[in-house]
């Protein structure tokens, strides 16, 4: 209990998850997270994945700044990426106190943060990107920062590359940039959710797999020594960033799809050409795309497209006028696991799978454990729900 | 029956398989089988696995010329591929008529080839390559045609590209060579077995997978779809081929094998980059590349090296002094699997298999049907052994 009588100064948030669909796999500057390519993703309902955070400080909170993340105390004193995106929206907070003399010096008090998600860890989806976007928004809010999201996203890029990204909704390009401290590498949105609200995506989680090799190892394993990852780099992504650029701002689901997926693949292509070689995909993964493009070839047009992160988890984009020919078929493979409930899911009914081999649906029978049915969503939003009470203390997590 | 009494003119060779260190992924020219890049091969042992053919011809045969493999009639007519052989090499024997009168006109004659493996089909390895070897070393010998292997593996390159490998024994090289009618596109001999005797090789055999994507298909949806392909064709191979050649100049077996496995994985990622993508590996695969990497882990240098072709199959290389490490650890994994018996396989004592996780062991107890135990061997071999009988007959398949 701290039983100060000082004021708590609070601010919460929610911030989504983003899923690329160019892949971010590479970094030119590894303190600033710098990346090789640009890359661009589609921002998640936050009614099915969410981070909430509320940062709050006070003259009563003493020793160093704390984070608790879904009830467990995080040692963020040795995470260098924490430190950065805190030190700099403290020195932002410094220029406004600097110029307003009346203003409460909030940059010298200890902070309090607490987070939790609405996903289980277990669902194996990179929660660092709507985690460090939640902290850094919250915070902004806490400090009142004028900042646009596009300059928050300089800070949240430094906490995860990928968490810039999460700082806006709908699609959201993160330009690589070229100068040396990083200051042209931002977000920015290619389209709110209301130009092309109906995109979908269906997460297929893929049971109990050992976990790989970590994304930041790996990436720098790729950039060391792919000898083909040169080309993605700097001649196939700004190239697919033109072309799904325009398929979005055209809503051509055919061409977003198709280079959703040639994406994912060149990114796990020149995960394979790394050395030691890495691997993200198995065979449950493939019996995924295998379906997605069973899919297509019924419906005779792209329908579906695939895309895999640094795991072996399918994450199927389509549109609400194919939810039955997508999401159908998979709710017809799959009908038991957890998952189909909610505003997303409940609308799917059980489609027949076509010719999908008996191979691969046995495969994704034994091998995905739940799904997540969610769609484009918005950035993150300020909420009056905080995690920390009027006397500085963590909310208990809920049940 | 055939009763005539013409003279039956016969000759018989065996060829090798080879299994490529450099991949052969991509054609120039489709109807010549020029290849998009220069390709490395070592020559196994035709203990193990060899094609026997008998190619024939007499006045007393009529009709079309003839094939029967493994006791069943094939339709040669119909097959380009023979075809260009059978009129390279009728067109060499009728040049060497043309300058002397008194050669009997075989060139006029129909031909019968008969034609057996020593290995089961089911084991999954591409046998076209010992296939056109012998068929076209065969008929060169009874045509008694004074070219070179190396000028016969042109002819040989047309029936199935990595065929003109199979004409030599030991360290072999296809140059890709840049000419539009394909006359410097040939194999040569980088070393020969005496050089480096004591490679060894060990395949592993995945269970009945479903055939994947035939090589000639694949090969052309890689050079016309992958975007990362022609960094591999023009860039990374012409590199690694001057240094495997160098490894091999050098017995530097810890280059070989590092070249080797990341040859293979860039083979396998311009496919997964290709579009539809093309997968060969599978889990089985992958479990397989682990038990690799735990033996040299183990021994602190690299003393094997994985290969994989168009199939999950794993072919692996190590020397002689190593057998216990590296082949011990397969026997021990699998001991009652068939193909431990014969001169490479029974000198293998089964060893323990360190760290290897036992996700990976379950998967290769469960998925690999076979093993070939083999080594670096020797060119093809005239025999006297005739597959066609003296009065023009096929002799029985062996039970």
């Amino acid at each position: 209990m701290s039983g100060s009588s000082s004021q708590v100064y609070r601010a919460s948030t929610t911030a989504p998850v983003n899923i690329a669909v160019i892949k971010y796999w590479g970094k030119r500057d590894t303190t600033l997270n710098l990346p090789t390519n640009s890359s661009l993703s589609v921002t998640l309902s936050q009614k099915s994945l969410r981070t909430h955070t509320t940062a709050s400080c006070s003259e009563s909170f003493s020793g160093p700044d704390t984070l608790i993340l879904n009830g467990e105390k995080e040692d963020i004193q040795s995470s260098k990426r924490t430190q950065a995106c805190l030190k700099h929206l403290r020195s932002l907070r410094e220029q406004l106190e600097a110029k307003d003399e009346s203003l409460p010096k909030l940059s010298k008090l200890t902070l309090r943060i607490v987070s939790s998600n609405n996903f289980p860890t277990a669902a194996g989806l990179a929660s660092s990107a709507a985690g460090f976007a939640a902290l850094v928004r919250a915070i902004a809010d806490l400090y009142e920062l004028p900042q646009t999201p596009q300059e928050l996203s300089l800070i949240a890029r430094q906490g995860s590359g990928s968490a810039c990204r999460s700082l806006m909704g709908g699609y959201v390009a993160w330009r690589a940039g070229t100068k040396a401290d990083g200051s042209d590498s931002i977000a920015e949105e290619v389209a709110p959710v209301s130009h092309w609200p109906e995109m979908r995506a269906l997460v297929l989680v893929v049971s109990a797999e050992k976990k790989g090799v970590p994304s930041t190892a790996g990436m720098q394993t790729t950039v060391e020594t792919s000898t083909l990852a040169p080309t993605r780099f700097n001649e196939v992504v700004p190239k697919r960033m033109a072309e799904i650029e325009k398929a979005i701002h055209d809503r051509d689901f055919e061409t977003f799809a198709r280079i959703t997926m040639q994406d994912s693949n060149s990114f796990h292509a020149i995960c394979l050409d790394s050395w030691p070689p890495i691997h993200y995909l198995n065979d449950v993964s493939r019996a995924a795309m295998s379906a997605v493009e069973t899919a297509n070839r019924k419906a005779g047009k792209l329908i579906a497209a695939y895309t895999f992160d640094a795991g072996p988890n399918a994450v199927i984009y389509y549109l609400e006028e194919h939810t039955h020919q997508v999401a159908g078929v998979f709710k017809s493979i799959l009908p038991r696991i957890p998952g189909w409930e909610g505003e997303f899911g409940e609308v799917i009914r059980p489609n027949e799978y076509g010719s999908l081999d008996s191979k691969a649906l046995m495969t994704l029978k034994a091998g995905i454990s739940r799904v997540i049915c969610t769609g484009v969503g918005g950035g993150p939003e300020k909420i009056e729900k905080h995690l920390v009470d009027e006397n500085g203390n963590a909310v208990p997590v809920e049940a």
